[in-house]
């Protein structure tokens, strides 16, 4: 049984690790802890996981988190960086499920997080955990930094055209659309129901946090830098993620399906669907899987990519299970087999 | 494995059942049945399944359905019973959804149902599925009528005062709320989103088919006659009953709280809450479970409980397999251990 | 033209007010104060007010506010008991949204809402602003406390039969529904979109606030202590309150849906709907009106009465107005002719 | 007074006009026809309506319509092109609220509508009645084809860019997504709350009837033909488009701000919001009003411009009201001046 311990789980990526992993068969939950919470029964704040989540929120020491095998860190952007160097000490592994190592550029982290990196030394050896793209290198990594939700959508939407060469790198295009959830636990009033509910609008538009780390993604697999225009915009909705991604062939392809389904024929979490679908982010709701089409409307040369997740499955808590499987060698589906909740 | 066979695949009742089945240890699917749909497979209906349901509807016939063990009628009200006879004859066990087989009387279902019944026969010895009243007999039934969903939460919420004769049996009060999934699959205006969005609303106060059904439950449980008054509403949400149930007191109770945790302590389905709690729907989201609060506000002889489930879960296909499970002799909680998702 | 202030116009009864004045034929928007966004104009908060309300926010000063002839106070619970002193000295009269001289019993006050009265002597003077109730008394009332939303709900669907004398007034059941604007616009975790949205459930079975202003208001129709049980839940969605009101027969009554219909016949904002009705929140979305239908099911003695309303129109900002109209001497109807938007 | 009639009043566009035109002050309801539920009170169907509706549904027959002055078609596709003639022959102004007039070409009607034009004769006449673009020809038209929901939002958001001449026309990119009354009041299994709700997908992307209406639209305010790429989508929301749109720049402008706000600087209806706005489709909730904000993210050469309307409103009911205001030679705003419900 692998030790598994968790920073921080009273947002929504912590229950959401949570009930992946009261499902999984290979793990054992050593400690979930909150500095604000502390005592307190995590399934008193989550009523969906009594009975099956018997543990209380603890103090976030070293001493508690020591004895895990690996420490999930589902805490705010910041705090991650100033306490993994001294778990990584201690032989632990660790997933971040916030920004912290995402980056592999400091002063980018500074300028898109207002705040200096307190671990520079550790952002070349930290993964980037998209194992679609980086699976050898998680298998033996001590640090992932586990991506972004946007980030993970966009990435897996583009990659097959982009690796293929077939489009112009320098003028892509992703609408993204996010639930709300993506906003997280917070006391605010900008995600309240009232003020997010029965509406739709765009945010972020002249600069967002995840656009330098879908730009390091997306250059990372190219090869080269790319030109990318990102506008993430609210959903009225809680959980999912769909991006509408737009890129301009460059070569005629002769079948852009038949490409995307040979780049993802062995991934377990990645679907390409059939030629002419539509995904509804309600078909991966709560499950680890992405669901892509790919289309090329009236035959013209912009294609469009669909591309949806769960925000806090493939897009968070589920990925992190993913990569977790992947560092400990266990059959990367392990614990990760939910269907999607439908309707 | 059970060879398990699915009438009427193609509603919400019929998806839900596919996404437990498909998880179940011990079930294999033989057959999913729909008129309509034949030949197309499941996954293009219901995209969550992809990967994990890789059968296709085939006509609902005797030969497909014969070789199984068990049949479970998803199907509208009506259908089962002109069927069912048959696949008794074929030895073939019955799980019906639908309402065919719940009302005792075939007065009262044509009543309440607009025809006559095609099976009065079988009404004696079909069996209520309500695991918590009715859980010996389910073990030996041939047909098991799986019961409503506002009747699942209602009887689970009055059952232990009732059964304690501690409350006035006529004047009980049920002020019950569903999602709008409980309508069904079907084409109609009144569940539009643009009509049942953003709205709520009580409906069929007159009389709701669940009335007498409820009655019956609660005579039995009771062993007279009760008076109810139901009044069910349309909640703005797709999965989820709540029932509040109102009921005076005759005798002054020591400690209701632990009346309701003595009722329920064995079973695996029905979490009886910590004093003061107000559960929601969403805490069974997908989960085949039935929270329970209790409360007597003020201190006066008004007694208020509050019962929670997922409609399409304990409400439908959950208890449908929980029955299963029983009728097999299975450990009840197979393949039910799903946990609610939330947010 | 009537020189309108606004005390505190930074929440949802605030905008809901700048909404129906801005459209009022008789109202010169005098002065709209809020201390901490003092400067700013309101039409950047509420940018459906854009070209329709052009005025910033000022600071709450006696100066600014005693040149009004009627300042509304949309503030939260307890500081209008503080300011409008001052502002009755200097002649202007005062609508006071908040709950602060809705309760006559000063010690009733202490303990629903945990702090002492600030102005005793002012609570005999106040007129409950139920024009239903107490129209001539607001005719000529310096001081007007604006009825809660559940309270305007659930007392006019009671008034009738408790007027009537045709109820057991100790077995009032009031099982009522609020949309999540109820709860303001206030940065909170549990209503958020990602916690309230997509669930259902009670909240405060123990005790809520508008309980002792609802039997206040009872009490005072039917001229003796009622008992009531009141249940409020927290709908999904934003606006709206559902009241389904539970009453026990005492005599056999021939006909209550004439009752009711006499009873509001010279009511612009109470519509009794056609026997067999069932209103639906959205009928009244936006709109100064309450709806009401009166059902006994099965012909047994519970009458069961659903009543609905804006919660911020009539349930608070349209109340407001209608009470302004009354105290000036206007059409009650002036200003409040919205018709509801539907879907 | 105008004599009013309404043909097909049973949709959504169909009560958004009678919520309308009961409020506007120049206007008599002179007849709205159904034929399936002539006899029917208009208010029966549409509660919000009672007590300011006061009329019943009628047969659509050219005697009860042609006493108008104006008949405004809220019909599906296709009835209008058949009744047209012989109303306007009687000298009743039409504005069809459906497709029948759109397009120029009537081979692009057969294409995308799959059926004949029955009025081919009609087509050069008819007016495309967009206001900021033809309200000149408005004024003296006899026949008015009000702009499809996403026409309208698409256009008026990249009227001012590609009038300058400033971007590349053949690579406009228009990411739309619409709540659901956009689909109508039609009983269909895609639009249930069950199914629509809590998802987001996109749609029609190989090629939906808007999209040659758009293209013909732009390339009238162009001059030449341009390359559109257009992907609805579908949110779960009642009311509200939001357009995002993507246009790459072929000269340095030095600000887009100003070139919007200076086209729109007259227009009643369309508000360019202040640099850096991100306008939310609840800011137009009920209002008719076109919300635009312009953004260059990261000074690159691709220019986002956001644009939301209430498609029932703007994209329907409203502005067929206004252009009947225009043809009648009223103020524009006549009968216009709703605020938008937010929250």
């Amino acid at each position: 049984m692998i030790k598994v311990g968790i920073v921080g789980g009273t947002g929504y990526t912590g229950v959401e690790l949570l009930r992946l992993l009261a499902q999984h068969p290979d793990v054992h939950l050593q400690a979930i802890t909150s500095r604000t919470e502390s005592g307190i029964a995590v399934s008193q704040m989550f009523p969906n996981l009594r009975g099956r989540v018997d543990v209380a929120f603890s103090e976030p020491t070293v001493e508690n988190l020591s004895a895990c095998d690996v420490v999930f860190f589902a805490t705010p952007n910041g705090v991650a960086m100033k306490q993994v160097p001294e778990l990584l000490d201690k032989g632990v592994k660790i997933i971040d499920l916030a920004a912290d190592f995402r980056l592999k550029n400091p002063a980018e982290w500074q300028q898109w997080y207002g705040m200096a990196h307190a671990s520079e030394n550790l952002l070349a050896e930290a993964v980037y955990g998209l194992p679609e793209v980086n699976r050898e290198a998680i298998k033996t990594a001590r640090l992932v930094a586990n991506p972004g939700c946007y980030p993970t959508a966009v990435q897996l939407g583009f990659l097959p055209l982009l690796k293929a060469g077939l489009i112009d790198s320098q003028t892509l295009i992703a609408d993204a659309k996010s639930g709300v959830s993506g906003a997280g636990r917070k006391a605010e009033v900008a995600t309240l129901f009232a003020e997010a509910g029965d509406s739709f609008k765009a945010y972020g538009v002249a600069g967002h946090r995840h656009l330098p780390e879908i730009k390091q993604g997306l250059t990372s697999i190219y090869g080269q830098p790319v030109g990318l225009t990102f506008v993430p915009h609210l959903l009225p909705l809680i959980r999912g993620i769909h991006a509408t991604l737009y890129a301009r062939l460059t070569t005629d392809v002769a079948d852009i399906q038949a490409l995307y389904e040979q780049a993802y024929q062995h991934e377990a979490f990645v679907d390409v669907m059939p030629a002419g679908s539509h995904p509804e982010t309600r078909s991966v709701r709560g499950a680890n899987m992405c669901r892509i089409a790919v289309h090329r409307p009236q035959g013209a040369n912009t294609v469009v990519i669909l591309s949806v997740i769960d925000n806090l499955v493939k897009g968070a808590a589920g990925q992190a299970v993913q990569n977790m499987n992947i560092m400990f060698g266990l059959d990367e589906s392990t614990g990760l087999s939910q269907i999607a909740l439908l309707p």
